[in-house]
């Protein structure tokens, strides 16, 4: 997971506000808790584009299922997207897929726009039903008070309606230089991927452009940012059950490059993905690993994510223990066939295993390596054509397994 | 995993004792602490069978490949097995194969064997080079010092010699009554798969039998046993570089069914993989997952390990915990293609999901369900048919997932 910085002059960082054409919302309905918001609803122009990527878990939750079947009939249109936290609506059946179903018509009536043009998903508990008769009245009253970054509205309000277990909200903001002087923005907000309570899980991230963009270049460019960004991060390695990340793009700015708006699009959902995983539950040290040189990009994805992955090396991670054997042993397991004497490791630049035998290395220097904020692993498997290492490289995010992790998962909590 | 009563009349349970034919010896070396038994040797009359399943991480340490070696040059015979505890001999070059080479050899001279009828493991911290001025020397004492069950000997000195992080030994044998009034017995000893102190690894287990029986059968029950037993268990799942099964027969006792020979071993792995299991780093509970009526075998292992291994579900069992929309979650991401609708969750043997949806179950069963020393989870996929569920089944072992865990193996020790 990367960001590039070597296109500061035309993708630079903007306001954390929604792009022109979006409004947004939000609405308190008690769903867990009374007094903080935990509704969301966000609207767009008729004619904005939608790509969405969803859980690929069997047990879908019900709006999951709504906001899939929506997508696929309307063909990447949407007229607004709905959220609420408190309550995943999964595992519920048919009276979940009714709710649902009723939340998008609710939003849909208020709005005057068609039942299929708008999206929803949910976060929070599992297999619990949603308060109906206390949301639908609040979504009448949110559609009545959308605000857009013009009115002086910002994406920490939504942001902060669709947390559960996060500590922070979490959003970001690009502005791309277009031909012609103009300018598009990108932003984005999102939920962690992690549980506090024992019945909750979910990540979700809602990504919005100005651009005019069509809905088949959206979904693309929504799964090349996802792949950089969110799929390159464990906090756990729990798919939820509501899993999801949306993207918009109401056109009112106009067209833009597809490759500059991609690497928008990419910068934002990597800020995100990283504030995912900072905030992890029981969150203490953050850790990622570099393969380069791998026989495939691929092969270079598995060793790095079993690495940043194994129990035993975010332990370590997590005592500050310099200790190399567990990282060589989880590469050593990832069924990748690379040969052995040809892995060098290096732990924040210090060099700590080659030819299968461990390097003399300055004390102070590996302690310091893995005491800082950051553990910084890279793993050469032997290529040693530049192009060819690089080309066959992947990175992945993940963070020390902390007690405190376990004690916040482990809490009785019914 | 396990273990079937049924033939208690043809195999019972045995004094923890070696089988006739094999004697056994342990010293010390004072590889990691002075004081403590850290060498086990264990030898077999000339003609002795032997088998071994070996680690497939592509860092398996030197021990590994001289034994890999010696067992095909052989063709699946031995005179001797020599570990040690305290050091892994992994991750350390050409000395440590050298060191390796050098075990076997003082155990072939001093027995006046053939070197490569010598195999030999370690397990302990890696990257760190074998004593061998004080190994030698000891190896020439426990060859003068080898005693069999006839003298009194029984498995507990060996099986305290391999121990690293263990906090008891590991014991368990079978008598198998024979054709003709006769009895041959199978024993074994192991130590855990698990880690206290950050470097250390490993599971080796040695299975042992007086029947008669040649190489190909053995490696065939061997093979049997550990696919019913440790392949079926996860603790953190990390495979380490050292990992090992070992089985030798000598055939002192004559020959014997191979079906209730393999019934036996099968047994005797499956006490000792619980036992690992239950002396897993920071144990509070144990946890099973039964598949049945999936697609396939292999899915309803699928479904089992993916279950077993979750850390929200491991997290949820060690709170005692509930949880069932875990379970749930986990059995869905596990890339098995079942109808989410014929999903059903009984945990304890009360019923939790079905059709989608809770159901409706007394509170206080649910929570003794969740909070013996044993959770007992129960996942039913759809075939209807008893014979063919019962087919399509499998099962898998775990703990959950404990802070005692975490501390353990954050523990800063260099």
């Amino acid at each position: 997971m990367s960001t590039t910085t070597s296109v500061t002059d035309i993708v630079s960082s903007a306001p954390l506000q929604w792009p022109r054409g979006f409004r947004a919302s939000v609405g308190s309905a008690a769903i867990k808790k009374a007094g903080r918001d935990d509704l969301g609803l966000l609207s767009m122009p008729s004619g904005a584009t939608a790509a969405a990527l969803f859980t690929r878990n069997l047990f879908a939750a019900a709006p999951i299922e709504v906001s899939r079947r929506h997508l696929r009939d309307s063909r990447g249109h949407a007229s607004a997207l709905i959220l609420n936290s408190g309550c995943a609506n999964a595992a519920t059946g048919p009276r979940g897929l009714a709710n649902a179903q009723e939340m998008v018509d609710a939003v849909a009536m208020a709005l005057g726009a068609a039942g299929e043009s708008v999206l929803v998903n949910s976060t929070g508990v599992i297999g619990v039903q949603l308060p109906m008769d206390r949301i639908v009245p609040e979504i009448a009253r949110m559609t009545a008070n959308l605000s857009s970054s013009e009115d002086g509205g910002t994406l920490e309000p939504f942001a902060r309606a669709i947390m559960t277990t996060d500590t922070k909200p979490k959003m970001s903001a690009r502005r791309v230089h277009c031909s012609g002087g103009r300018f598009v923005h990108v932003a984005g907000v999102a939920k962690g991927a992690g549980m506090i309570r024992p019945d909750m899980a979910t990540m979700i991230s809602v990504l919005a452009t100005d651009a005019e963009i069509d809905a088949q270049t959206l979904d693309r460019v929504l799964r090349h940012a996802a792949d950089a960004s969110f799929h390159r991060i464990s906090v756990d390695g729990d798919t939820s059950t509501n899993d999801s990340v949306f993207a918009f793009a109401s056109g009112v700015a106009g067209a833009c490059d597809e490759a500059v708006l991609a690497r928008a699009f990419r910068e934002v959902a990597c800020d995100l993905a990283k504030m995912i995983v900072c905030d992890g539950e029981g969150f203490e040290r953050s850790l990622s690993v570099r393969v380069t040189g791998a026989p495939s990009r691929a092969d270079a994805l598995r060793v790095a994510e079993t690495v940043a992955s194994s129990l035993l090396v975010r332990t370590a991670i997590t005592g500050g223990d310099p200790n190399w054997g567990r990282i060589v042993a989880a590469a050593g397991r990832a069924k990748v066939a690379f040969r052995p004497s040809d892995l060098e490791l290096r732990v924040g630049g210090v060099l700590l295993f080659r030819d299968c035998e461990p390097c003399p290395a300055d004390r102070d220097a590996v302690r310091a390596a893995f005491n800082g904020n950051h553990v910084d692993i890279e793993i050469s498997l032997g290529a040693t054509d530049g192009h060819e290492a690089e080309a066959n490289s992947d990175t992945f995010l993940s963070c020390g397994l902390t007690t405190e992790y376990v004690r916040l998962n482990a809490e009785y909590t019914t």
